[in-house]
């Protein structure tokens, strides 16, 4: 049994502390934070703790905290032999230390929301190829999908993961925004919400895309401008619009 | 039995047509287009012309052809008695006779792939109030979701379908891009565009919001941008990320 040591209680630590809780290789054997009330989800089936110096004997430390104490917290553990890796898209793998890794799942997670574990996707990166395999174990004890890709793929990667998360759930926002400016319900998007995520498990992207831009259909274009008194959806209308026309435009 | 005539035989034809055929209240009489072998998927089953001169008698014409034609084809059917009504969510309701309508389904239609027609939302309106109640007898008999509204809502509705189906679908293409570029399967991204739209379910649009521009985490997102050498991405990234970081400025 290969022992687990959580440093962070947000949503990712809690989801992979799920993860790992059936496990037979692998246990949780302690949850870190600084804060002991963030800690009430853990602390009746595992040990917790706010003291970085209390942290027992592991064969990994996940640092699942925010991107920008990763260097903080791998420079305050320089005195544990075990591997520790973070857990962030965003951030390089740390080279402070001997043994690190990154281990990142490809997913926007919501607490207490039931997850298919086993279908996501594992990013995983280290400097020792021994360590690697650490990874590996626990990645593939949860997931069927497990990809080793550098750190300058993984920002990428990360990259991609905003497009595809961010933004295109920020297009649904502004869709939804122009029903209810108009005092129309903004239920009636859903079924092409639907479709729209239908499409793409027969197509790619690229094929699936429609509309009067990809049409060169200048004149609904123009109408669309008009109506758009509101200045940032008129400034994103046109841009993508305009992205979209010279992208395809390109290929006919 | 209510007579319907269907002019056009794309996507959207060819649903309406799939949508009637079962029902008991309402039968396709003819199909028409202009090219008698765009009709080959209809003349089997229903009689098919491809001279306007020769269009029988119904209760309904609807015009399911490109918006530009859409005048020129209700100027050309001027004698006839019956309401005509198009199928576009950006061209206004017809004034050019008495019986005009609009019958607008707000959906993305593929070829052949099968849909639940009950779930679609259909966009009616009409000049006349009994020529709505005849759209709506059809839309009623078609689908749950029925929407009396205005020439005015259904083009900001139109824009609105517009944002949350080509333009999140254009953000899927290009994170399916930077995995292409930088040599990813991108199948990768599958479980985290099905969590995207999972949310949905759950939340609203504006609820469901993440990443670095909602967090204005600027360090990444100059990072990203960095990154992104590529300008039409660098663009997008750039502009979209200024306004969810305004738009959820104002709110904080």
């Amino acid at each position: 049994m290969r022992k687990l040591i959580i440093l962070g209680t947000g949503n990712l630590a809690y989801h992979l502390y799920e993860a790992v809780l059936p496990l037979e290789n692998w246990e949780v054997v302690q949850v870190y934070n600084h804060r002991s009330e963030s800690l009430s989800d853990f602390q009746e089936t595992t040990a917790v703790t706010t003291d970085l110096g209390e942290l027992v004997d592991a064969n990994l430390i996940l640092c699942c905290l925010k991107d920008d104490l990763i260097e903080t917290y791998f420079e305050k553990l320089t005195d544990k032999k075990c591997l520790i890796a973070h857990t962030s898209g965003a951030k390089k793998i740390q080279k402070t230390r001997g043994r690190t890794g990154v281990f990142y799942p490809l997913q926007s997670f919501s607490k207490y929301k039931m997850m298919d574990y086993t279908q996501i996707p594992f990013c995983i990166e280290a400097k020792r190829s021994d360590d690697l395999k650490i990874l590996e174990d626990l990645a593939l004890s949860i997931s069927e999908s497990v990809y080793r890709i550098s750190s300058k793929k993984r920002l990428q990667m990360h990259l991609a993961a905003v497009f595809v998360n961010n933004f295109s759930n920020y297009m649904f926002k502004l869709g939804q925004d122009l029903c209810i400016e108009n005092h129309i319900d903004e239920e009636i998007l859903i079924p092409l919400i639907q479709e729209t995520f239908e499409k793409l498990k027969d197509l790619k992207a690229v094929e699936a895309q429609t509309g009067p831009a990809i049409r060169q259909d200048k004149k609904t274009i123009d109408n669309h401008l008009k109506l758009l008194k509101d200045q940032p959806k008129h400034e994103i209308y046109k841009l993508i619009s305009k992205h979209i026309q010279n992208d395809y435009g390109k290929k006919l």
